[in-house]
C-alpha cells in the first residue's frame, strides 16, 4: 500500500481578475444566457481569452474540424448546446425535441450532414419517471426524423431544489462535403438575405403557456430539423453561392443578423414588411411590447446568398416542407458596416440593436 | 405576412408506460446518477430502448464512430459527461479540471488520441464572476496540459435556486489509430488486471472537504489526464495486447470491473492486498464505513491486458508520471462469469457487487 501524497495548492477563486468591460457585473445575471450583448461579452472576455483557437474564434453555430492525419481525413462540424427550457413541455414539442433539433440545426448551419449526437442529462431528484420517459421518447423520434444516432450519453442527478426537472446537453458531429464553405464571415455586399419562414413562433409559444396567455389561435413552436431544407438549397445553387446560414434561436433574427454583420464587416438592411410573422404571434408581441425580431425560433434558417442564386435558393426553400413560407427579406450592403437596419412599413429606417440580455428567459 | 398554423397535439407525459423492472421507482432518486445498479437500470430500460444503436449499445467510455464516406474516413471516439460536483473547488482541483480531464480520459479509454472538446455551461444567477473566471482558467490550463482544444461552447443561465452555481458538460472527439481495438467486451480468461495507481483519492478528497473532516494528512484528488499513460502502454506492448481500458470514476473500481465482467462474459478475481490505497484514504474509508473499491477516481485507469504483455504494460505505467504506483491486482477467469470477486488479506474470497446507488453523491 503506497502512501505518498503530493501537496497541491488549494485554488483561490478570488485570485481571478475580472476583465473589463464586463459592465461591472460582479456576478452572473439571467441576461448572460440570453444570446444578446451580455452573452457576447461573456464569450469575448471570459471564454475566448481562456480557450481561444481558430475553430472556436470563428464563433459559428458549429466548429469546423479538419481531420488530416494518416488515420482520418475529412472535415467535421462539431457543436454543443444545453437546453433548460421552462416548462419542459410546450405547444409543439418539449425539451427533448429542442435538444435534438437544436443541435441538428447547428450542424446544418455549417452545411454539414448531421450524423451523431450525444445526450447528457442533469436530472433533479423527484422528476417523475414518466416525464423522463416521455422526453426520451420524443428525443428518439426526433433523432429518427433527422436521421441522426444518439451514440453517447451521461446522466447526473442533483438534489431536489438544485435543478429544474431536466436539463439536457446535446453535442453533435456532422460531416461537411467537399466544396461546401459556409460561415458567418462570408457575407458580401450585394448578397440577398432569405428567411425560411415565419419568425417568433417558438418564443411566443413558450411565453403564452408560461404566462397562461390565450389568444384566438394557439401559438405553436416551430421546432423542427432544418438539415433537409439546407440540403435542398445547397443542391439548387452553384457551389459557394450560399455564404452564410444561421438559425435565429436565442436573440432572434436581430441577434443572428447582427452577428453576421459584425463577423463579415458588412451592413445588412431589412425590409420589415417582407418578414413573415404569423398573425397570433404579431398580436401577442404587440400585447407584450416585444419585437418579433428579438424572439427565438427553433425551426427557421436565415440564409445569405449570392444575388444571382437568390431566386433559385428561395424556390428550393419554398418547395421544402420546412420552408413553405420562405421570403426574401433584405440585402447585404457596404454601408453602415457591422450594423443591422430595418426599413419599417411607413418607410422609415431604424437601427436594430441586439438585446442587452434576455426578453424571454429560458426559452431553449 | 403568412398566418397558417398547423395544429400540433399537446404532449401528454402520463401516456408513457414505465418499463419494468425500474424497481418501482416512480421518480428519479439521487442513486439514478450514482453509476451503480440504479444508473444501469435507467440506461437499460429507458435510454437504450429509445436510442439504441451499435455504437451506443457497446456502452464504452466513448462511442466509436466509423467515417467511411467519400468525404471523410477514419475512426473517431466521441463521448459526453456532465459535471455537477459539490463543492465547485476541492483539494487538487475544481469542476473545471474534472470537466476537461474526465472527457479526455473517456476518449483515452478507447485508445483514442483526444483532440477536440466542447464546453456547455449551465450557470446559476448570482454565481460570482470571479468563480466562473477561475473555473474557466483551470479548464484552459487543463486543456493545454492534455493537448486538446475547446472548439465549441454554449452558456445558459438559470434563475437563483434552479442550479448549483455551475454545471459543465464537456463532450469530446478523439481519433483512433489503425490497429487499436479496445473495448469493454474484449477481456478473455487468463488476462491480467492492472491499475495505474492508488484508488479512492478523488471521492475521499471531496468527502473530506464537504463534511469538514480532517485527517493527519490532507487527501487530494487524483484528477489528471491519462492519455499520455495510455499512449505509453500501447507503445510498449504488441497490437491487441491491451484488451480493455476503463477509468473507474463514479462507482469506483467495483463498478468498472463488474461492467467489464458483464460485457466480456468473464469472471474477474482481485487480490485485495495488491490494490494500492493511500494511508489517509484507507483511514477515512474505515472511519466512514466505506469500501475504497466503490469510491470514485478521476485520474486512474484499470487495464485488462494479455498475460504475456502484462509485465511490459506495468513497467510502461510505472515509468509514466501518472502511473508510478501502478500495480497488478488480479486476473480474468472463466469461473464465475459476470462476477467480480476479491480475495481478502486473510485469504477469504468475497463477491464485490456494484453499489445500488451512490455512496457519495455528486463527486463529479
Amino acid at each position: 500500500m503506497a502512501s505518498t501524497l503530493e501537496p497541491v495548492a488549494t485554488i483561490d477563486p478570488s485570485a481571478w481578475v475580472c476583465p473589463l468591460p464586463l459592465r461591472d457585473y460582479p456576478a452572473i445575471v439571467i441576461g448572460h444566457g440570453g444570446g444578446g450583448v451580455l452573452s457576447a461579452e461573456l464569450v469575448e472576455h471570459v471564454f475566448l481569452p481562456a480557450f481561444g483557437n481558430a475553430a472556436l474564434d470563428a464563433l459559428g453555430d458549429a466548429a469546423v474540424l479538419p481531420l488530416a492525419g494518416a488515420e482520418a481525413t475529412g472535415r467535421l462540424a462539431f457543436t454543443t448546446d444545453s437546453f433548460v427550457v421552462r416548462p419542459l413541455f410546450f405547444p409543439g414539442g418539449c425539451v427533448g425535441d429542442l435538444a435534438i433539433n437544436g443541435t441538428v440545426n447547428d450542424l446544418a448551419m455549417r452545411g454539414a450532414r448531421p450524423k451523431w449526437l450525444s445526450a447528457g442529462f442533469i436530472l433533479e431528484e423527484g422528476l417523475p419517471m414518466a416525464t423522463l420517459g416521455a422526453i426520451v421518447q420524443r428525443m428518439a423520434a426526433a433523432a429518427r426524423a433527422a436521421g441522426v444516432q444518439i451514440v453517447a450519453g451521461d446522466t447526473k442527478v442533483v438534489e431536489r431544489g438544485h435543478g429544474d426537472g431536466c436539463y439536457i446537453n446535446t453535442s453533435g458531429i456532422g460531416v461537411i462535403d467537399a466544396g461546401v464553405e459556409i460561415g458567418p464571415s462570408r457575407a458580401r455586399p450585394g448578397d440577398v438575405v432569405l428567411v425560411s419562414g415565419s419568425i417568433g413562433d417558438h418564443g411566443m409559444a413558450i411565453m403564452s403557456v408560461r404566462e397562461g396567455l390565450s389568444f384566438e389561435s394557439a401559438i405553436v413552436s416551430d421546432c423542427q430539423p432544418l438539415h433537409g431544407l439546407v440540403d435542398a438549397v445547397l443542391s439548387a445553387v452553384p457551389p459557394g453561392a450560399v455564404r452564410v446560414l444561421r438559425d435565429p434561436t436565442r436573440g432572434g433574427l436581430a441577434a443572428s443578423l447582427t452577428e453576421i454583420a459584425q463577423a463579415s464587416q458588412v451592413g445588412i438592411a431589412l425590409d420589415e414588411a417582407r418578414i413573415p410573422v404569423h398573425g397570433p404571434v404579431a398580436s401577442a408581441c404587440e400585447l407584450l411590447g416585444l419585437d418579433p425580431m428579438h424572439v427565438a425560433n427553433e425551426g427557421k434558417a436565415v440564409a445569405i446568398v449570392d444575388a444571382a442564386a437568390a431566386d433559385a435558393a428561395l424556390s428550393a426553400m419554398r418547395a421544402h416542407p420546412a420552408g413553405r413560407e420562405a421570403a426574401r427579406i433584405g440585402v447585404v450592403t457596404a454601408e453602415h458596416p457591422r450594423m443591422l437596419v430595418s426599413r419599417t412599413a411607413i418607410g422609415a429606417t431604424r437601427v436594430v440593436a441586439p438585446a442587452l440580455g434576455e426578453q424571454l428567459p429560458r426559452i431553449c
